[in-house]
């Protein structure tokens, strides 16, 4: 069985995409992560109707986490 | 009596559909979940009003998660 | 008394309905539970604007739950 | 000092009215709570604009009453 | 320092207005109150849209709570 | 490093603003709050959609509260 | 592994860049947080809508809290 912290350790280093409550997407490389599914990207890119913009590092609140596609 | 995480236990690399709070479905083969419910999915299909997309393998947040159908 | 749990005891392999958060009504045969009120139901149906879908057997998160009707 | 848990405990077997987050009202004999304020209601009506539809048995999740009004 | 617990102690037997998260106010005697900041109020009264209703003795679940204001 | 609490502590009977998740602001002098971060307010004002309301004392709940805001 | 409450550690006193639940975004220097990700900032500016607003020190509730963006 996959736990769902175990696809993160495994994602760590790679670029994964997400999904968040307020409906915006955002792309980046996954550096970190907490029990809580708080994440830590870098080269972050958001997207949000069509439009793009680059954040650098972002820290995630987990709760506000929908969906979690590693790339 | 069948409990919840039995279901989840004995759908192990099955398709099973997701109906999420925002509305979206997924579906996907259930590799793994942990006691909150967060679910690891691959060979993942999101559809939004009629639209499919292929997402491949997803971790979701158990709490967005409304029901889980196994095929 | 009846505890709440004593309800869906009682209800165990008897059919009850269910309204969502969402506005969705399921209908179905409670066949589990555990103690956060998720619940497991077989030969379930979905009604949403007088729609009605067959979904089969269905996990269901109890924090989307409003009401729990026994039939 | 009147403790919320006491004035359901009086309640015992009274009808008691309810107003949930999703504007639907209730109205029925209260029969049973837990802790968290689940409670159980039998001969329940339910009220949503002006229309009302009897229910019988209900289980309802505590998180999803606003107000609890004893008759 | 007047602790939030404190104010409530103290506002036992007088009046207090609530302002309910779905909009509501209330305004009642507070006769009891939990560590959760459920409450009990006796001669409720209800302002919705500049209408008001009597609601006689209300149970409060305290997570619908915005403000508590002492008369 | 200022832990939060400590802004709310060095802030005891200082003015203080308050974004509320309801769009509300307030405005008033703390005199109390825990480790919740319930706050207690008094000679308070409310200010919404432009218009002004005194309150007085006001014991608010901490999860209703965005932005604290030290005058 | 970068933990998300390491990457704040690393940002403290420094500029960092909130989006909140609510649309409004923050930018400010970070000087204290805890551990649900409460923060507190300094020389804080409000934007909302294109409109720029001087805060100066804000407590931020974790919870309100989407994605934090280190300058």
């Amino acid at each position: 069985m996959v736990l769902p912290l175990n696809v993160l350790e495994k994602s760590l280093n790679k670029r994964i995409s997400l999904m968040l409550k307020d409906g915006r997407s955002l792309e980046g490389k996954l550096v970190g992560y907490d029990d809580f599914m708080n994440l830590v990207l870098e080269e972050t890119e958001e997207t949000k109707e069509e439009q793009m913009k680059k954040l650098g590092t972002v820290v995630l609140r987990g709760n506000n986490v929908v969906t979690i596609v590693p790339k």
